[in-house]
């Protein structure tokens, strides 16, 4: 007698009976429903289209924004897929939530949309309480400034310029620069302009502007033909799954990792390259989902404080309560996290948070023309209450757990498909065989209406909005099932 | 008796009556008014409260962005200033333009502000139209590709990486990058982060990330502290002004700096860090409003062709109409003007034009999370169509020699201080004697109603919007004459 998989595993084939309870989210569709392959004939003639005006190779097809509710995306093809990549982890609570068409419909807020400010010189009057009631009413332990940009590289670009301004102001003791220093800066030669460095880590992706993308150590396509600088990359630790079965497999692994980011510290100083600051995902997130522990990063914390260097976690994609905290560095449980907490896309504009002594001493030494976008704190501030009064961390939590033990399950029943299954909160991500392996996945999932996306070589990552509730998981690992069934 | 003044100059006595034509620009205010002076008590007041965010060292005042009306912008004490700055120039058609507010109110359009995408996976299905009839419809000579990005520096940045992409594949002939450029990229390292150079001018200013800020030699507070890429340097022209008294001694000053340009070039090569690209501004517009002649616009794109690199204009400052022209290259008369034109500012967001051959080769080279913002272009698809309907260009010429006359003027009226009048179309300037007296100046004229912006050392940067008409700019030679008579 043949042993099926559905008898096997019977729990995964109650996943949709099991949560017959009427989802949360009253502006969501139903389910996925598919017309055609995708892309789509409309997709492949707008993608014709647009060939003329730019390279169309990572497009996966073109949406239908209006009709898009909740966690569904609907494609010009009238294709309506569960979304679980969210325009890569950047919608915060569902395509036209009602809160956000809201704020469209205020007559107060116009002027904010029609008149953007250069925020660094002239804000606008609501522009201290506006950010005291969005961003600083989520900002990091033991910060209570923030800096607003437009997007996540500019953020992480201009929070490695604040690091170096204010390691140089540490070395110089607060004293005037000289005028060598002067002149030297504006031909972009030392002192004026030191051989100071950030220290990132192999795998990280801190965005792709010349100054981030010499922190960025996730793809070399991202980083072939560009001109970068001479700065120290240490190993990220490739922890072993599932965690509680390797514990002392994993504590040496990331104990290996810290040594050798105190010997490149140390190796750096000796070639006049100071690591000024030291940059750091929670989670590898375009990397490949790459975990390590609290203890790794408070550890990593002390050893920034030791050797003077600004602690800077890059929350740009972790950040926003995708891992059932707000920051995934609270699941670290410290009081002093960071020195500098940079984020973007679920925040709906970039910026940082830093510590009192990395702001810059004098203006126009972080600025830009805008600053940031007050038009996208109107809406954080709506995203931020949406949050609170559904208590959607607590339900990302609690989703994220049936989406881990459904992925589990899978990794169980399809050993030699899936593996390395890991995650906090939704914030989820598992491994395929090969990436092509995984490519065929994401693909078929896809014409199955199950939008995902990659990361890393071969990982499967998974990052829903905030109103993705159980009933979704359940449908998902329903399609996700038959997807795997099928897989050949 | 003592010819007064008045007597000597009496053209400049009648700016206000000669302009009795009522302007054009209907949603606007009749003139400035002050209640305080600026900033004024509110102004401060939040100004302290934004000091415990964030150095609020550069900020002039707070603003009332409602009750601000075309070329007027009115503060938090009730004070309305004629603005000549118009946020870093990038305010297009003045505040609150009736057809921006239409662009609200449109129920179409909520979605494309509600659900930003990721542009270059996923984009709405209007998108190839959208910025067909936008950015393509007014795209420079020789190109019809556009690449949207969501801020000045940020388009410079992959501006450059662009370059570098299209050098390196010249170099390897279009084959695929060795194994050893892939592994090598991925730590920083030659060949693979090969060292390439981008020429850049003294005075220029092109962003202030970190790609950027090694092209950018406006002021040493923007570099100081901060790495940077050894990149040469090249010599922008000191014009004297008058142009036509001086042509022999500065078409001898362009070909000296166009000979370094060519010389940087070889040393660089030599150097192993060949010259891929070569950007510059029409009008140094930071720098201080340094201008050269289309002859030497002309030759230096020669030089670059010559030598194999891209030639990448910078209109981000210049771009979207202020110098009579929708792109100030336009002033050179060429058919083939650049490789790369980017721009952001004035056209609302950001991004750059580029010739077929700089396309990137694969997909996501050049990309990032939401590479734009549609928002932001259906704004500018109504500013285009403002300036078309209402023939702003031809108005940005006429207000532009009124204005240029009447600074003539009163640079020949008070010859100890004013000196060096110049512009195209509004986009005008003039030095002071010295930076003290221009900064007092600038702000004697925004405590009389009018507000302008420094630029370089000491010159004064007039930065209109496109509805500033005659009428405004004899209101604004009255109040400055006011102001330099005053001036001990």
């Amino acid at each position: 007698m043949i042993i099926t998989k559905r008898e096997k595993f019977p729990a995964l084939y109650l996943y949709v009976s099991k949560a017959a309870a009427k989802p949360q989210v009253e502006f969501d569709y139903d389910g996925p429903s598919m017309k055609t392959t995708v892309p789509g004939p409309r997709s492949k003639e707008l993608m014709k289209q647009l060939g003329q005006i730019q390279n169309t190779g990572a497009i996966n097809f073109f949406c239908n924004y209006e009709e898009s509710k909740g966690n569904y995306l609907v494609d010009v093809d009238g294709n309506r897929m569960l979304d679980i990549y969210t325009q890569i982890s950047s919608i915060p609570i569902g395509y036209n939530h009602p809160a956000l068409l809201k704020v469209m419909a205020n007559p107060n807020n116009l002027s904010t949309f029609v008149n953007r400010p250069a925020l660094g010189i002239l804000p606008p009057e609501n522009f201290p309480d506006k950010i005291t009631e969005s961003l600083l009413s989520v900002a990091p332990s033991g910060m209570t400034r923030v800096q607003t940009m437009s997007c996540g590289a500019c953020s992480n670009e201009n929070a490695y310029k604040a690091i170096f301004i204010w390691y140089r102001n540490k070395e110089r003791g607060q004293n005037t620069p000289t005028n060598e220093e002067l002149n030297t800066s504006m031909i972009n030669q030392a002192p004026g302009c030191p051989e100071l460095s950030i220290l990132s880590f192999m795998g990280g992706f801190h965005g792709r502007t010349l100054g981030c993308l010499a922190t960025t150590h996730s793809k070399a396509i991202h980083k072939l033909d560009i001109p970068s600088f001479d700065w120290p990359v240490a190993p990220f630790p490739r922890l072993q799954y599932p965690l509680d079965e390797f514990t002392r497999e994993n504590a040496e692994e990331e104990a290996r990792c810290l040594e050798e980011v105190e010997d490149l510290i140390v190796k750096w100083r000796q070639k006049g390259k100071p690591v000024a600051g030291i940059v750091i995902e929670p989670i590898q997130a375009e990397g490949g989902d790459n975990h390590a522990s609290p203890d790794f990063f408070r550890r990593l914390r002390n050893i920034a404080r030791k050797h003077g260097c600004a602690f800077h976690v890059d929350e740009v994609q972790t950040g926003g309560g995708g891992t059932g905290k707000f920051w995934a560095h609270e699941h670290w449980g410290m009081d002093d996290p960071a020195d500098i907490v940079s984020f973007s896309k679920k925040l709906l504009s970039g910026g940082y948070y830093h510590k009192d002594e990395l702001q810059p001493d004098k203006p126009y030494r972080i600025f830009n023309t805008w600053m940031g976008d007050p038009s996208k704190n109107l809406f954080l501030s709506e995203v931020l209450n949406v949050i609170r009064r559904e208590n959607l961390l607590e339900e990302v939590t609690r989703s994220g757990k049936a989406l881990l033990n459904g992925l589990y399950e899978l990794q169980a029943q399809y050993p030699s498909i899936l593996s390395r299954a890991r995650g906090q909160g939704t914030f989820c991500a598992i491994d395929a065989f090969d990436d092509a392996t995984r490519d065929r996945i994401l693909l078929k999932a896809r014409d199955k209406g199950v939008l995902l996306g990659g990361c890393g070589d071969r990982s499967i990552r998974f990052r829903p909005a905030l109103v993705f509730k159980e009933y979704h998981v359940n449908l998902f690992l329903n399609i996700f099932n038959d997807v795997l069934a099928q897989h050949k």
